[in-house]
Protein backbone atom coordinates (compact mmCIF):
# COMPACT_ATOMS: atom_id res chain seq x y z
CA UNK A 1 0.00 0.00 0.00
CA UNK A 2 2.87 2.42 0.94
CA UNK A 3 4.43 2.05 -2.53
CA UNK A 4 1.13 2.04 -3.97
CA UNK A 5 0.80 5.68 -2.23
CA UNK A 6 4.15 6.42 -2.85
CA UNK A 7 3.44 5.90 -7.25
CA UNK A 8 -0.01 7.74 -7.41
CA UNK A 9 1.55 10.11 -5.53
CA UNK A 10 4.50 10.73 -7.81
CA UNK A 11 2.66 10.44 -11.32
CA UNK A 12 -0.34 13.31 -10.10
CA UNK A 13 3.22 15.59 -9.04
CA UNK A 14 4.07 15.73 -12.88
CA UNK A 15 0.86 17.80 -13.45
CA UNK A 16 1.06 19.67 -10.20
CA UNK A 17 -0.48 23.66 -10.71
CA UNK A 18 2.85 26.21 -10.82
CA UNK A 19 2.40 29.93 -10.70
CA UNK A 20 2.03 29.93 -15.16
CA UNK A 21 -1.60 28.31 -14.14
CA UNK A 22 -2.37 30.83 -11.63
CA UNK A 23 -1.75 33.59 -13.44
CA UNK A 24 -3.57 32.14 -16.47
CA UNK A 25 -6.60 31.88 -13.67
CA UNK A 26 -6.24 35.15 -12.83
CA UNK A 27 -5.18 36.77 -16.37
CA UNK A 28 -2.35 38.84 -15.10
CA UNK A 29 1.32 38.44 -13.66
CA UNK A 30 2.15 38.03 -9.73
CA UNK A 31 4.83 41.00 -8.43
CA UNK A 32 5.15 43.06 -5.77
CA UNK A 33 4.55 46.95 -5.34
CA UNK A 34 6.39 48.05 -2.72
CA UNK A 35 5.41 51.73 -2.06
CA UNK A 36 8.28 52.97 0.29
CA UNK A 37 8.05 56.68 1.84
CA UNK A 38 8.31 58.79 5.32
CA UNK A 39 5.02 58.29 7.93
CA UNK A 40 2.25 60.84 5.98
CA UNK A 41 3.56 60.46 2.22
CA UNK A 42 0.47 58.99 0.96
CA UNK A 43 0.99 55.18 0.89
CA UNK A 44 -1.84 54.23 2.04
CA UNK A 45 -3.95 56.26 0.15
CA UNK A 46 -2.09 55.13 -2.86
CA UNK A 47 -2.27 51.54 -2.31
CA UNK A 48 -6.04 51.99 -1.55
CA UNK A 49 -6.52 53.56 -4.85
CA UNK A 50 -4.39 50.66 -6.48
CA UNK A 51 -6.41 48.73 -5.09
CA UNK A 52 -9.63 50.00 -6.43
CA UNK A 53 -8.71 50.75 -9.76
CA UNK A 54 -7.07 47.49 -10.58
CA UNK A 55 -10.26 45.49 -8.58
CA UNK A 56 -12.97 47.43 -10.86
CA UNK A 57 -9.95 46.10 -14.05
CA UNK A 58 -10.85 42.81 -12.78
CA UNK A 59 -7.50 42.18 -11.34
CA UNK A 60 -6.90 40.61 -7.76
CA UNK A 61 -4.45 42.49 -5.49
CA UNK A 62 -3.61 42.15 -1.61
CA UNK A 63 -2.01 44.80 0.10
CA UNK A 64 0.41 43.98 2.66
CA UNK A 65 0.37 47.06 5.07
CA UNK A 66 3.38 47.39 7.62
CA UNK A 67 0.89 48.61 10.43
CA UNK A 68 -1.50 45.76 10.34
CA UNK A 69 0.89 43.44 9.70
CA UNK A 70 2.79 44.10 13.08
CA UNK A 71 -0.52 43.16 14.79
CA UNK A 72 -0.46 39.53 13.54
CA UNK A 73 2.88 38.30 11.77
CA UNK A 74 5.37 40.52 13.31
CA UNK A 75 3.58 41.38 16.96
CA UNK A 76 7.03 39.85 18.04
CA UNK A 77 8.99 42.57 17.02
CA UNK A 78 9.94 45.75 18.09
CA UNK A 79 10.81 49.00 16.73
CA UNK A 80 14.83 48.46 17.86
CA UNK A 81 17.31 48.11 15.09
CA UNK A 82 17.51 44.52 14.22
CA UNK A 83 13.60 44.03 14.40
CA UNK A 84 12.83 46.73 12.40
CA UNK A 85 15.57 44.66 9.63
CA UNK A 86 13.17 41.51 10.74
CA UNK A 87 10.14 43.10 9.97
CA UNK A 88 10.76 43.72 6.85
CA UNK A 89 12.62 40.81 5.51
CA UNK A 90 9.37 38.63 6.82
CA UNK A 91 7.17 41.65 4.89
CA UNK A 92 9.35 40.67 1.84
CA UNK A 93 9.04 36.90 2.38
CA UNK A 94 5.17 37.03 2.51
CA UNK A 95 5.00 39.76 -0.61
CA UNK A 96 7.25 36.62 -2.64
CA UNK A 97 4.33 33.99 -1.46
CA UNK A 98 1.60 36.28 -2.71
CA UNK A 99 3.51 36.56 -6.21
CA UNK A 100 3.90 33.26 -6.39
CA UNK A 101 0.43 32.77 -6.49
CA UNK A 102 0.03 35.08 -8.67
CA UNK A 103 -1.60 38.11 -7.10
CA UNK A 104 -0.36 41.58 -6.85
CA UNK A 105 0.77 42.12 -4.06
CA UNK A 106 1.37 46.00 -2.31
CA UNK A 107 3.71 46.71 0.16
CA UNK A 108 3.14 49.50 2.04
CA UNK A 109 5.82 50.34 4.47
CA UNK A 110 7.95 52.53 5.65
CA UNK A 111 11.11 50.76 5.16
CA UNK A 112 13.37 52.99 5.53
CA UNK A 113 16.93 51.34 4.76
CA UNK A 114 18.21 50.72 1.32
CA UNK A 115 19.72 47.39 2.51
CA UNK A 116 16.63 46.12 3.60
CA UNK A 117 14.89 47.29 0.70
CA UNK A 118 17.14 45.69 -1.19
CA UNK A 119 16.87 42.38 0.49
CA UNK A 120 13.19 41.91 -0.51
CA UNK A 121 14.37 42.86 -3.91
CA UNK A 122 16.80 39.80 -4.52
CA UNK A 123 13.95 37.58 -2.97
CA UNK A 124 11.51 37.99 -6.36
CA UNK A 125 12.56 37.36 -10.20
CA UNK A 126 13.96 40.02 -11.89
CA UNK A 127 11.23 42.77 -12.77
CA UNK A 128 8.71 41.43 -10.20
CA UNK A 129 9.45 43.63 -8.24
CA UNK A 130 8.40 47.14 -8.49
CA UNK A 131 9.67 49.77 -5.92
CA UNK A 132 7.95 52.97 -5.34
CA UNK A 133 8.84 55.78 -3.97
CA UNK A 134 6.82 58.37 -2.25
CA UNK A 135 9.23 61.28 -2.64
CA UNK A 136 6.96 63.79 -0.86
CA UNK A 137 9.22 66.35 1.31
CA UNK A 138 9.13 65.78 5.57
CA UNK A 139 7.54 69.32 6.37
CA UNK A 140 4.34 68.45 4.04
CA UNK A 141 4.56 64.98 5.42
CA UNK A 142 4.94 66.98 9.15
CA UNK A 143 2.15 69.07 8.20
CA UNK A 144 -0.18 66.62 7.47
CA UNK A 145 0.70 63.67 10.81
CA UNK A 146 -2.22 62.32 9.92
CA UNK A 147 -1.67 59.89 12.98
CA UNK A 148 -0.05 62.49 15.13
CA UNK A 149 2.94 60.81 15.37
CA UNK A 150 5.70 63.51 14.72
CA UNK A 151 3.85 65.78 17.25
CA UNK A 152 5.26 63.03 19.43
CA UNK A 153 8.35 62.68 17.96
CA UNK A 154 9.24 66.28 18.11
CA UNK A 155 8.39 66.16 22.08
CA UNK A 156 10.91 63.14 22.21
CA UNK A 157 7.72 61.14 23.10
CA UNK A 158 8.73 58.20 20.44
CA UNK A 159 12.07 57.60 19.82
CA UNK A 160 13.80 56.71 16.59
CA UNK A 161 10.95 58.07 14.23
CA UNK A 162 11.87 58.06 10.91
CA UNK A 163 12.43 61.52 9.27
CA UNK A 164 12.86 62.99 12.84
CA UNK A 165 15.46 60.91 14.66
CA UNK A 166 16.36 58.37 12.34
CA UNK A 167 16.98 58.42 9.11
CA UNK A 168 14.92 57.52 5.43
CA UNK A 169 16.87 56.71 2.77
CA UNK A 170 15.51 57.57 -0.25
CA UNK A 171 15.84 54.60 -3.67
CA UNK A 172 19.19 55.65 -5.82
CA UNK A 173 17.47 53.85 -8.71
CA UNK A 174 13.35 52.53 -8.25
CA UNK A 175 11.23 51.85 -10.71
CA UNK A 176 8.65 54.59 -10.25
CA UNK A 177 9.17 58.43 -8.62
CA UNK A 178 5.75 59.50 -7.04
CA UNK A 179 3.94 62.25 -7.48
CA UNK A 180 5.55 62.68 -10.50
CA UNK A 181 7.72 65.80 -11.13
CA UNK A 182 5.32 68.87 -11.65
CA UNK A 183 2.54 67.06 -10.59
CA UNK A 184 2.73 67.58 -6.81
CA UNK A 185 -0.78 67.75 -6.49
CA UNK A 186 -1.90 64.85 -8.25
CA UNK A 187 -4.78 62.74 -6.19
CA UNK A 188 -3.66 58.84 -5.27
CA UNK A 189 -5.90 58.16 -7.74
CA UNK A 190 -3.85 59.84 -10.54
CA UNK A 191 -1.02 58.38 -9.05
CA UNK A 192 -2.83 54.99 -9.33
CA UNK A 193 -3.04 55.51 -13.06
CA UNK A 194 0.67 55.65 -13.44
CA UNK A 195 1.35 53.15 -11.69
CA UNK A 196 -1.17 51.12 -13.94
CA UNK A 197 0.49 52.05 -16.88
CA UNK A 198 3.59 50.97 -15.68
CA UNK A 199 2.19 47.54 -15.01
CA UNK A 200 0.35 47.67 -18.43
CA UNK A 201 3.88 48.52 -20.12
CA UNK A 202 5.41 45.81 -18.31
CA UNK A 203 2.58 43.24 -19.30
CA UNK A 204 1.79 42.57 -15.78
CA UNK A 205 -2.19 43.06 -16.79
CA UNK A 206 -1.96 39.73 -18.53
CA UNK A 207 -1.41 36.70 -17.96
CA UNK B 1 -2.14 70.42 -0.34
CA UNK B 2 -1.70 68.52 2.43
CA UNK B 3 -5.33 68.89 2.87
CA UNK B 4 -6.66 68.25 -0.39
CA UNK B 5 -4.32 65.25 -0.23
CA UNK B 6 -6.50 63.83 3.15
CA UNK B 7 -9.86 65.07 1.95
CA UNK B 8 -9.18 62.82 -1.50
CA UNK B 9 -7.68 60.35 0.72
CA UNK B 10 -10.96 59.70 2.88
CA UNK B 11 -13.28 59.29 0.57
CA UNK B 12 -11.22 57.25 -1.78
CA UNK B 13 -11.49 54.69 1.45
CA UNK B 14 -14.99 54.38 1.78
CA UNK B 15 -14.99 52.06 -1.49
CA UNK B 16 -11.74 50.68 -0.77
CA UNK B 17 -11.83 46.74 -2.07
CA UNK B 18 -12.61 44.17 0.91
CA UNK B 19 -12.44 40.40 0.97
CA UNK B 20 -15.88 39.65 -0.46
CA UNK B 21 -14.60 41.82 -3.81
CA UNK B 22 -12.08 39.34 -3.89
CA UNK B 23 -14.33 36.05 -3.46
CA UNK B 24 -16.86 37.87 -5.93
CA UNK B 25 -13.89 38.16 -8.50
CA UNK B 26 -12.61 34.47 -8.05
CA UNK B 27 -16.09 33.35 -7.57
CA UNK B 28 -14.98 31.39 -3.79
CA UNK B 29 -14.53 32.13 -0.54
CA UNK B 30 -11.15 32.33 1.40
CA UNK B 31 -10.19 29.61 3.68
CA UNK B 32 -7.60 27.74 5.20
CA UNK B 33 -7.55 24.19 4.65
CA UNK B 34 -4.80 22.90 7.52
CA UNK B 35 -3.31 19.39 6.90
CA UNK B 36 -1.63 17.86 9.33
CA UNK B 37 -0.01 13.91 10.34
CA UNK B 38 3.13 12.71 10.35
CA UNK B 39 5.72 12.96 8.22
CA UNK B 40 5.47 10.38 4.92
CA UNK B 41 1.65 10.20 5.84
CA UNK B 42 0.56 12.46 2.51
CA UNK B 43 0.27 15.49 3.46
CA UNK B 44 2.15 16.38 0.29
CA UNK B 45 0.28 13.96 -1.90
CA UNK B 46 -3.07 15.62 -1.12
CA UNK B 47 -2.43 19.37 -1.38
CA UNK B 48 -0.83 18.69 -4.50
CA UNK B 49 -3.61 16.67 -5.51
CA UNK B 50 -6.44 19.38 -4.29
CA UNK B 51 -4.30 22.14 -5.87
CA UNK B 52 -4.85 20.36 -8.75
CA UNK B 53 -8.86 19.31 -8.50
CA UNK B 54 -9.61 22.88 -7.76
CA UNK B 55 -7.92 24.33 -10.50
CA UNK B 56 -9.60 22.23 -12.86
CA UNK B 57 -12.68 23.79 -11.46
CA UNK B 58 -11.36 27.54 -12.13
CA UNK B 59 -10.46 27.82 -8.41
CA UNK B 60 -7.58 30.24 -6.76
CA UNK B 61 -4.99 27.86 -4.31
CA UNK B 62 -2.50 28.40 -2.66
CA UNK B 63 0.15 25.52 -0.75
CA UNK B 64 2.31 26.77 2.29
CA UNK B 65 4.22 23.85 2.72
CA UNK B 66 6.04 23.10 6.12
CA UNK B 67 9.64 22.82 4.44
CA UNK B 68 9.60 25.24 1.78
CA UNK B 69 8.69 27.99 4.44
CA UNK B 70 11.67 26.72 6.35
CA UNK B 71 13.83 28.26 3.58
CA UNK B 72 12.25 31.53 3.30
CA UNK B 73 10.22 32.95 6.40
CA UNK B 74 11.18 30.95 8.68
CA UNK B 75 14.56 30.49 7.59
CA UNK B 76 15.72 31.80 11.02
CA UNK B 77 13.76 29.08 13.39
CA UNK B 78 15.50 26.07 14.66
CA UNK B 79 13.77 22.92 15.57
CA UNK B 80 13.30 23.66 19.37
CA UNK B 81 10.54 23.89 21.08
CA UNK B 82 9.76 27.38 20.77
CA UNK B 83 10.87 27.47 17.35
CA UNK B 84 8.21 25.22 16.65
CA UNK B 85 5.98 26.93 17.71
CA UNK B 86 6.74 30.17 16.48
CA UNK B 87 7.14 28.26 12.62
CA UNK B 88 3.35 27.59 13.16
CA UNK B 89 2.30 30.93 14.73
CA UNK B 90 3.92 32.28 11.13
CA UNK B 91 2.60 29.78 9.14
CA UNK B 92 -1.04 30.28 10.90
CA UNK B 93 -0.65 34.19 10.30
CA UNK B 94 0.45 33.98 7.04
CA UNK B 95 -2.84 31.37 5.69
CA UNK B 96 -5.08 34.27 7.46
CA UNK B 97 -3.66 36.55 5.02
CA UNK B 98 -4.14 34.38 1.97
CA UNK B 99 -7.60 33.46 3.56
CA UNK B 100 -8.26 36.90 3.50
CA UNK B 101 -6.86 37.47 0.13
CA UNK B 102 -10.22 35.45 -0.69
CA UNK B 103 -7.99 32.43 -1.74
CA UNK B 104 -8.30 28.77 -0.81
CA UNK B 105 -4.75 28.42 1.48
CA UNK B 106 -3.70 24.61 1.50
CA UNK B 107 -1.03 24.74 4.86
CA UNK B 108 0.54 21.34 4.39
CA UNK B 109 3.14 21.17 7.93
CA UNK B 110 2.87 18.43 10.48
CA UNK B 111 2.10 20.79 12.94
CA UNK B 112 2.54 18.16 15.82
CA UNK B 113 1.29 19.68 19.16
CA UNK B 114 -2.53 20.80 19.51
CA UNK B 115 -2.30 23.98 21.24
CA UNK B 116 -0.43 25.50 18.16
CA UNK B 117 -2.96 24.32 15.61
CA UNK B 118 -5.63 25.48 17.86
CA UNK B 119 -4.05 28.79 18.41
CA UNK B 120 -4.34 29.25 14.44
CA UNK B 121 -7.54 28.37 14.33
CA UNK B 122 -8.46 31.28 16.53
CA UNK B 123 -6.72 33.29 13.85
CA UNK B 124 -9.44 32.64 11.54
CA UNK B 125 -13.70 33.79 11.37
CA UNK B 126 -15.59 30.75 12.38
CA UNK B 127 -15.97 28.26 9.75
CA UNK B 128 -12.49 29.19 7.21
CA UNK B 129 -9.95 26.96 9.27
CA UNK B 130 -10.63 23.66 8.19
CA UNK B 131 -8.33 21.05 9.76
CA UNK B 132 -7.75 17.84 7.89
CA UNK B 133 -5.85 14.69 9.63
CA UNK B 134 -4.30 12.56 8.02
CA UNK B 135 -4.52 9.62 9.81
CA UNK B 136 -1.89 7.50 8.67
CA UNK B 137 -0.49 4.69 10.88
CA UNK B 138 3.16 5.22 12.24
CA UNK B 139 4.14 2.11 10.56
CA UNK B 140 3.23 2.79 7.59
CA UNK B 141 4.61 5.96 7.35
CA UNK B 142 7.87 5.11 8.60
CA UNK B 143 7.67 1.82 5.65
CA UNK B 144 7.35 4.70 3.20
CA UNK B 145 9.47 7.40 4.85
CA UNK B 146 9.96 9.20 1.44
CA UNK B 147 12.94 11.48 2.87
CA UNK B 148 14.76 8.93 5.16
CA UNK B 149 14.38 10.95 7.53
CA UNK B 150 12.94 8.02 10.26
CA UNK B 151 16.03 5.82 9.02
CA UNK B 152 17.73 9.04 10.47
CA UNK B 153 15.71 9.27 13.65
CA UNK B 154 15.72 5.73 14.63
CA UNK B 155 19.16 5.61 14.24
CA UNK B 156 19.74 8.67 16.51
CA UNK B 157 21.32 10.95 13.98
CA UNK B 158 18.25 13.51 14.22
CA UNK B 159 16.65 14.20 17.39
CA UNK B 160 13.11 15.26 18.35
CA UNK B 161 11.69 13.29 15.42
CA UNK B 162 8.57 13.67 15.21
CA UNK B 163 6.43 9.97 15.67
CA UNK B 164 9.65 8.41 17.34
CA UNK B 165 11.12 10.67 19.80
CA UNK B 166 8.28 13.37 20.04
CA UNK B 167 4.79 13.22 20.10
CA UNK B 168 2.11 13.37 17.40
CA UNK B 169 -1.16 14.66 19.00
CA UNK B 170 -3.67 13.94 17.06
CA UNK B 171 -7.09 16.11 16.57
CA UNK B 172 -9.69 15.35 18.66
CA UNK B 173 -12.50 17.34 16.85
CA UNK B 174 -10.91 18.48 13.49
CA UNK B 175 -13.42 19.02 10.54
CA UNK B 176 -12.33 15.85 8.32
CA UNK B 177 -10.41 12.38 9.12
CA UNK B 178 -8.52 10.88 5.78
CA UNK B 179 -8.31 8.44 4.09
CA UNK B 180 -11.87 7.96 5.23
CA UNK B 181 -12.95 4.56 7.73
CA UNK B 182 -13.43 1.64 5.11
CA UNK B 183 -11.30 3.33 2.44
CA UNK B 184 -7.75 2.56 3.74
CA UNK B 185 -6.22 2.69 0.07
CA UNK B 186 -7.67 5.65 -1.10
CA UNK B 187 -5.33 7.70 -4.02
CA UNK B 188 -4.90 11.47 -3.02
CA UNK B 189 -6.89 12.42 -5.60
CA UNK B 190 -9.72 10.36 -4.24
CA UNK B 191 -9.00 12.35 -1.10
CA UNK B 192 -8.94 15.81 -2.61
CA UNK B 193 -12.11 15.05 -3.61
CA UNK B 194 -13.36 13.93 -0.13
CA UNK B 195 -12.16 17.30 0.57
CA UNK B 196 -13.90 19.50 -2.28
CA UNK B 197 -17.09 17.83 -1.27
CA UNK B 198 -16.44 19.13 2.33
CA UNK B 199 -15.61 22.94 0.68
CA UNK B 200 -18.84 22.08 -1.62
CA UNK B 201 -21.02 21.43 0.78
CA UNK B 202 -20.05 24.35 2.83
CA UNK B 203 -19.96 26.85 0.32
CA UNK B 204 -16.43 27.49 -0.17
CA UNK B 205 -16.52 27.39 -3.91
CA UNK B 206 -19.10 29.68 -4.62
CA UNK B 207 -18.79 33.55 -3.73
Amino acid sequence: MATNGKATNIVWHKSSVGKLNRQELLEQKGCVLWITGLSGSGKSALACALCQALYSRGKLTYILDGDNIRHGLNRDLSFKAEDRAENIRRIGEVAKLFADAGIICIASVISPYRRDRDACRELLPEGDFIEVFMDVPLQICEARDPKGLYKLARAGKIKGFTGIDDPYEPPLNCELVLPQKGNDCASPCEMAETVISYLEEKGYLLA
